[in-house]
């Protein structure tokens, strides 16, 4: 397999990147000079030495260039309210309430969703990291963020009877984004469960 | 124009046809029985006569065979609860309320939203009725059920800003309908205004 | 079921017509006045009264108030070529070539593609009546338009092979449309029967 | 800007990436291990030193180990047919062709095609070493082979504008591929020029 082929087979293991749209990508850093593509590959390689998991949250973020502390600077800053803790399942998802401003709390990214087949505590998401975490702070509220999906919707449920537990001798309230209509939603073409809790939650 | 294109002219002002598919319908009848055509004729023919329009919720309903009253079973239910009205746009959004078995209150269609850039107050909703409506009954809770969209929006509002006179002196809530998360959402792809809303709804 | 399901019913056997858009539909229907309802019954009756199938070309054409012929006015006009025969699976394929004006000859409507798995001779087309109708006339050539798709090359091979004993004698070429490039193709993303066809027909 | 978002805006200069996607390819990144980002990094950057553009008909290839000729395989393959010349847009489009098997003569990348608007020669593609190559080979025939759209077809006329007065004197022939149905055409939503072509190209 020659270098074109390579490169191609790498880029379609990107996210939503077939083996076309791979091949477009090779012949678009062909066609580019020589400086865009050092550029590239240097900063892919960067990535990997800038970048380092939160202790604290363990979502990824940009290492500090004088202080290499491995908490990043949501957790690290003393003006945000530590006594909310919001669950999310991925870094975008955390970016994504992160940029509308209107959460002031700590995060915690989970590392992925619960399956609903699965019989045993699954290993690949942190909940025993997640367990540690609420027994060291001294939370008020933790907000299960999870997508509204079978696969969402078994995780809140599942999250909620592990941390039970340990949150109601805390007296620490879980609770999960509201839900109803949102941007976008037409009424005619609503299924009953969004109806119900936008009737449900009508103020 | 001859009997097929005129037909096709009739199709075409269906909601959501164009000229093509238009003539595809055409094509379709024509190449059924006449059996069918004549069914299908009658049928639209026996519409106009075997519905009526509510004169209280304004809804299209079929007409009882027996009493030829002008009030729908859903408005003539004892069953229902007449303290709560929930106001729609259309019939279409009113089914799919219906349908969710969640509502057991009155329903009033407002015939349209309110455009936000007319200044006059809309002649094409029923404002007026509505008002008579509101004063006439014993109500104690007004929702109101609007796309998520500008238009809506602004229908809401304006709606609320015209009830408000009414509403006040008689102790009746006006609601609108939940916002937050609605089904299939994924935080990572929403837009500010539904987090804001998961976010304060949370529960 | 009342007759709003009822005329849904019917809609919804409309091409490319779901469940929800057929309600739609009769939502559409009840929020426009009388007049619209009864002239669109009227056209849809009117429609089997006055057009025909033409029983040479075997497509449906509007009744001529005058000479009630069931020669359809294409097969009668007398300035039409009646050497060169068009061969299309259904009225709105020989709707889309007529109304480009690049074709002058005669149209047979077969009524069907023949299906790929059938053993026998499929009795949905009309195969006996085509081989009639070139016994009668005194053709020089047969184009064959079908859909570039499996079962149009089938059609196309199906047809050729049932024709030729009748058109070889009779010194009747039999043509099919060329293939190539057609509007919108990207080379990019051709298939290589594309490219074959496009290679070969060059000019 | 950090590494995270210097990243994104490298991926987003990526054919059909925008910036949602280009966060998710640095995300994806980083959930993967060190090797992997460093195998990528590799073969960017490998991808410029490995590949040549032919001095011949200026694709991309992979340099040959042992002969770091700067003529590509195709170009220096003596048993293709150097009696035919043809002219693609971009490379992936000479890959398209390659892949069908059904050409064996030489091939020539344009670099883009011709606006229609400008009126000046235009200095974006590669007329001058276009017309270059022609002069000095035993060419018997060119065959242009542009997607079908308005700025496809304004390239073949302008290409073949420009080389007539070099072809004709050397008994060239310019052909263009052959247009008509392609796989996947209707005949019912076909357009006119395409059904003119596929009329006109029947056989």
């Amino acid at each position: 397999m020659d270098s074109i082929d390579k490169l191609a087979e790498y880029f379609k293991e990107f996210p939503g990147i077939g083996e076309r749209q791979a091949k477009r990508f090779v012949y678009f850093l062909m066609s580019r000079n020589s400086n865009y593509s050092e550029n590239l590959s240097r900063l892919i390689t960067d990535l990997k030495k800038e970048i380092a998991q939160c202790k604290e949250c363990f979502r990824f973020f940009n290492l500090n260039k004088i202080n290499h502390s491995l908490i990043c600077e949501l957790c690290s800053d003393p003006r945000r309210d530590d006594t909310t803790l919001l669950i999310v399942e991925k870094d975008s998802d955390l970016e994504s309430v992160r940029k509308s401003r209107l959460y002031n709390g700590m995060y915690f990214v989970l590392g992925g969703l619960v399956p609903i087949i699965e019989k045993n505590t699954p290993s690949q998401v942190r909940l025993g990291e997640l367990k540690e975490k609420i027994k060291g702070k001294n939370l008020k509220e933790i907000i299960l963020a999870f997508s509204i999906s079978p696969q969402g919707d078994h995780t809140d449920f599942y999250i909620r009877s592990q941390l039970k537990d340990i949150c109601d001798p805390l007296n620490i309230k879980i609770s999960s984004l509201g839900r109803g209509l949102s941007t976008g939603t037409e009424i005619e073409y609503s299924d009953n469960e969004t109806i119900k809790n936008a009737l449900k939650n009508r103020q």
